[in-house]
């Protein structure tokens, strides 16, 4: 897969995609990373990107040249990337959005900074609006690198078992059950005996009803409309019992 | 305010705070935000800061000694700072979250990287543990930088009047309505006839409208259950019909 970042901090990037797991996949080919500086296609003597609003007011806002000059030296005339705009008005980002691009040979991602964009960049140029979360940041350069580190983790290769393994229960849509390592104790902190016991059935069991748990306190909102087996609805119900809810 | 990251890979958070907003808020003093390498309080001989789970299966789970030590380096006797932990399992991060994160003196950002936490760490360390969105990331890293970002933008003197105000539509919970700047005309595209009128009240008003139906249209979550003025209720109306919506 390739992926190109538009944007006029590339120096923010390099930490992020040269380190760990994305540098590694990287290095092996896996994924090509490319950083374009889009101040360079301005059209002006200046090198500005940004110019003040129609219609008055505060802030700046980015110009469509030279976001569309440096988007289109990318794509060529046959090739026809998904173009990802990063900004607090697009769709939520989740995991079903990283795998939808996941399966793209080629992503290009804007990358604004503080300023709004120029509408007709959205409307012309633009085929996906992404939003990371509801709080504001400082540029689209952060929410630039999830979108990279969430689709890089997916490609084939990038990720050993070890790593995947630990996920998994996310993306089958329940939080995480709690994890314990050595010592045993720390601090008269003691790891549950039942992870001490070597009975992998009820290892197993506990490690489900915890998931389902924290999923429950925390994050109800992921089991509602949800079809629960025969043990996910016993558990669940237990849980229920335990902590006193309805 | 201080701002205190316990990471394994400070390397990657360079690029993100020596930059642009954030970089200039540390010159001037009105952030300082230290990274602390917590592989340098492994209590083992090779340096280790994780360990296999205790009840077997995949992965690796991170240690408590480490981050314990490395926290407790940083808040002395008295201070107590509130200590984030960032995870898919935490509390779904918001602009509140930032408004709130803001107020403090010294937060300390534990980033993890793609293993389990042991459960002491989160029950006996940290007082939030916070989900920047529901995708997987290969680590705590990008979660920490858009806390960092986020937190560090509020503070007083840190942003300009010219780039808060482009902002403050979303601070009140709409979407922004279209930006536009020169040229006028682009490839054919032409900036909406209001914003060219000179006419303050109409641009307001299509502003507003606009504010509205992109709001409505793309997360009407964020009208549910929202206070409308008489102008807003009316706007919005004009919108529904102009849009077929019931």
């Amino acid at each position: 897969m390739r992926i190109d970042i538009v944007t006029i901090f590339p120096e923010m990037f390099e930490g992020v995609i040269g380190t760990s797991i994305i540098g590694r996949a990287r290095q092996q080919g896996l994924v090509e990373i490319n950083l374009i500086d889009f101040r360079e296609y301005s059209t002006n003597k200046h090198n500005t990107v940004d110019d003040t609003p129609y219609g008055g007011g505060g802030g700046m806002v980015l110009k469509p040249e030279p976001i569309f000059g440096a988007v289109e030296a990318l794509t060529g005339q046959q090739s026809r990337p998904r173009v990802i705009l990063t900004c607090p008005q697009g769709e939520v980002y989740s995991q079903q959005k990283a795998i939808d691009f996941a399966s793209e040979e080629h992503l290009v991602i804007i990358a604004g900074h503080y300023e709004g964009y120029d509408e007709r960049i959205r409307e012309y140029l633009v085929t996906d609006e992404i939003s990371v979360g509801d709080y504001v940041l400082t540029g689209g350069e952060l929410p630039a690198m999830i979108i990279v580190d969430s689709v890089t983790r997916l490609l084939p290769g990038v990720l050993g078992n070890e790593t995947s393994a630990v996920l998994d229960s996310f993306r089958e849509g329940l939080l995480e059950y709690p994890h314990y390592t050595r010592p045993a104790e720390f601090r008269g902190w003691k790891v549950p005996d039942v992870l001490l016991s070597g009975h992998h059935g009820n290892v197993e069991r506990w490690r489900r009803k915890e998931s389902l748990r924290r999923t429950l306190k925390r994050r109800p909102d992921l089991l509602h409309g949800r079809d629960l087996d025969k043990l996910d609805a016993q558990l669940l119900t237990e849980v229920k019992r335990e902590e006193g809810i309805e």
